[in-house]
């Protein structure tokens, strides 16, 4: 059973992290750490908690971190995991970034899009994509993960097939996101505040979100060809899910039968993507809680364009669970441990 | 004071006119006719008319209709205003249709979308497509008029200054269609049932939806030139609300701020097209319940695409809002008529 | 046309008395009021209100409000008008307070329920409640008016004729309250931020809420004996609306047909209350976004009970809504003035 | 292992079976059962369980039963299980219902509040009341368990202690349920369709929910004396989660702590009951997706009162998690096998 710490210990990545491993058969949640709440019990916090975790949260102590964990999940904020995390570098621990610090390999592009200092060159070259399905292989062998947002887990897994397979042009993608509030995390504001955002869509950051070059790095990466997109995200008055419908321009003729057939060879091995039938298009509630991304797809022969949908859960694919599925894969367990559940709905 | 009928008297259509109309100094409604529950009061099926409208539904009598009112709105499903109107095409009636019927010039493509048999090619010609802001002129001069789709009304609004003025190219443009409930009428199904479409993004009839061919028909119209779109539609958790996100190829170099003028510009005339400052999109629940459609641009140079957003309550603007606007201009009236009403906020 | 000042422009009070007064044939907003945000424009806090409220807000010039104005509305947080309103006693301004401070005839009961010190008591003596069908009289000769919370003006519109009549003890009265969102006002908060919020019954303020004493005091006034409830309140993932469903103890036999006579004659001259039917209860739709207040009863013989649910939209005839409805009694008006409109469905 | 078979396939109740079965380590789906769509699989139904049930259901073979399979739970609509478990009488077969068919001992009082023939007597002799905490020594001698309904789930496990312990009076209690729409099932209604659930609360059966019986029968049980109750159901506007508020009239002098302090002591070998501590009451989603109820009490001094509330997820506690519960009763196992997970937050 390895051991684990979990910093950031009172955000809704924290807790989807403490509700999934409650599941896992080798890890289990030895720490959490708090640095605004250490000393509080998380279940005065989240009473949903009761009688799983009552012990208080503890303060960061990176010295004895190595000796009392083995694998440490950040659930911070921007900007602390690239100050805690190189300070780790020559422990054995295993780190899996849950925020944005390490997912862009240019320190530049970090300070335009994310207004904050960049993590040291150095870390950025270490940390590894944690993307499961498209970076496996690379991150059997890390020991720090960037594990990827959530817009771009949908997208990512929703255009890497099509665009490797020059079906689509590399130039006028567009990719219209539709995310639930919890999203935007636990700190209310007025975004968020149910009056403002229930019986509502809101369009936001349009063209200016950070996840913009998360998405084009790894596209172009897949592409081997530089890739820009326009990118518009909405708030949708549900709590948890996700959806991108993606817009590509078809460069060749191809039907949404030949469509799928590449994309479920892309994914035969991944046990997280279901790809559905001709016809048929995944709502976000059909993943609801699980660590699934369905993804749906259409041929528009009359427009000249395909349209394809990824939905996720943003807290369990989109973060959380993909998290420990980065885990699974770096300890070399079963890909699906602690993840294999049937997603709660209705 | 006109004496209004309205037909199909216990859907959405229906009883929204009511609410509205009930605001209107000029026209009055004198009969609520229903086909399938005539001698029911309105009130014993919608309670929160209680007190408004008590008197029984009427059957539908339709060598009767034109001495006993002016103005006839159809607020029927698909296929029923095309064989009435015939009836009474010798009438003075002005007749508003609010469902597809007529909105397609060619009875060819009817027949395909809606899988139901055409309207007389003769209807389809004397019928003025009544999106208000685009067709103003027509409007004025119609006795019959065919009200615009929701989704077109958003999409058209949205797309035609900037096709209008070769800002973007005919081809590639890609319409992210996200709409509340309430479009899918009173009648329950499982895609209407709450607890399956509650915290649920549902994409629906993907490049399969009967308003495609209404959109390109205007949209061809307008840039005078053939158009084809990818149209996606997206059914999200709240009843009313409607916003079309879309995305074209830009054919020129330009600017949000050259746009936004373009677009001022374009709708200076319409008191209900807003156009947001450059930054700020509109989100659905700052039209609700009013006749406004509210308009966000933004030019992203990275991708060389725009991005435009036009939100508009579904009922109002794009279904009895739009009608009585139209029956406005029809009748020489001050456009704005029992419409110019403060969103309903939160 | 009469001319209205709203103090505390920026929360929802405010912005639901413009969107009520906009209706209006004889007031008009002739100034929005904002300690915080004085010098900004609404439309730039509300865009809903774009092209109707352009002008800045005004800072409060308690000196020169009687001569720019001849009403005031308080829509201000508790402690606030209580300060303002004894400068304007000896003007001949019309004064209608939104919020508490004027409620608690007991200067001692409003600091224990409220934290705050009171208001002074001839300004306690001098307020007439504003229950608008339970003490017209009293308000028709008012100059200030305390307008009464959401909960109390439900609980009391319900409770009220049973009382009155006997019908019921006044001991063993329950009132179980479920308010929309909205009621908490526009501070984004815990409580009222969306992923807490949605998909939740909240229970708060169990036996300790602050309208409790307000509904005793009144229904003590009404039942003349002294009277205390057992109140629990409820937050509804939903923006407005507000149901009390209350029980009381049988005190002789009576039938739910009796019962339902009683109320509708002791309403039969107001307006806004509509008694709905034997076996039919009113849901908070029905009076969405309207000031009706719409009454259900049952008279359960096997527990010897009544069980009554009066159902409001809490910012209209629980706010915003009943004050403009004092305002029209104060000034001779029809009491419906700009109020006389179809609730928004769905 | 052993192997199950549900009856009922498409409900909500079923599908939430198969749900949590999925992590159960002694029973899993062998058969699922259904009249209506036998041949069809569940995941063309349902398609977040692609992938977990591919196989086409079955219609049910009642003779072969007993072969295939050691446990059967009935999710099917009233009036079925009663004519089925006549002929599984003689079998070794462990059996479960779901349904109200078997929870009312008296076949009159079934036929009343049902509106259906009722079950015969010896099999509602036979059929022990499933309720886990309250008969948990039956339960596990039962062969035929009849699983509680939901509120009684919930009003049962609130009033029990304080009914046991003759704090509260028999008479004068009121209980207000309120209960998201899944508890309603799967087929679509006007109850049930979004755009008049959403941003509701309804009121429905006042007085006359089928609950109400069996709520009666078992407080009485408890309590070793008649009991009547006022009883009040609300639909709230979201899918799962239930909470019952309850009132009752104090017969001695208590606190809040000293009740406290009963309950805990009532409950302390029940690992899914959960008591908040004093000012502090459980919300529905503390318990979303789990078996827990959790409880909170208030003692209200002025009015001579108790009030409590206790939260339950409709679909788990109120349906398919108590009867996996039942069955690790009847077996032997853990209580709590396959049901100690975490609740979903947010």
């Amino acid at each position: 059973m390895k051991k684990v710490a979990i910093i950031g210990g009172t955000g809704y990545g924290a807790i989807e992290l403490i509700r999934l491993l409650q599941l896992h058969e080798k890890m289990h949640v030895k720490k959490v750490i708090s640095h605004s709440q250490h000393g509080d019990s998380l279940a005065s916090i989240y009473p949903h908690l009761t009688d799983f975790i009552e012990e208080p949260m503890d303060e960061l102590q990176i010295d004895k971190l190595e000796e009392e964990v083995d694998i440490v999940f950040f659930a911070t904020p921007a900007g602390v995991a690239k100050d805690i995390l190189p300070q780790l570098s020559n422990s054995k621990l295993q780190c899996i970034d849950l925020s944005g610090d390490l997912r862009l390999s240019s320190p530049t592009e970090y300070e335009t899009w994310y207004g904050k200092e960049a993590a040291p060159q150095e870390l950025l070259d270490q940390a590894v994509y944690g993307l499961s399905e498209l970076y496996a292989e690379e991150i059997k062998q890390a020991s720090v993960i960037s594990n990827p947002g959530c817009f771009p887990t949908s997208a990512l897994l929703g255009l890497a097939p099509a665009l490797e397979h020059q079906i689509i042009s590399p130039q006028g993608i567009s990719i219209d996101g539709k995310t639930g509030i919890s999203g935007a995390g636990r700190t209310p504001t007025a975004k968020t505040h149910f009056s403002e955002t229930n019986e509502n869509v809101t369009p936001y950051k349009i063209g200016q979100h950070q996840h913009i070059p998360e998405i084009e790095q790894y596209l172009s990466d897949k592409a081997k060809t530089p890739i820009d997109v326009a990118f518009a995200t909405h708030l949708i008055p549900m709590t948890r899910g996700l959806i991108c419908t993606m817009y590509g321009q078809l460069v060749r003729e191809t039907t949404t039968e030949e469509l799928l057939e590449i994309y479920q060879s892309y994914y035969e091995n991944n046990p997280f993507v279901r790809i559905r039938e001709a016809g048929v298009f995944p709502a976000t509630k059909d993943v609801y809680a699980s660590n699934f991304c369905d993804i749906g797809i259409h041929v528009d022969q009359r427009s000249n364009q395909i349209i394809i949908a990824a939905a996720i859960d943003n807290l369990v694919k989109g973060a959380a669970g993909q998290a420990i599925q980065n885990a699974n894969l770096m300890n070399g367990w079963e890909e699906t441990m602690g993840l294999h559940t049937i997603p709660v709905y209705p």
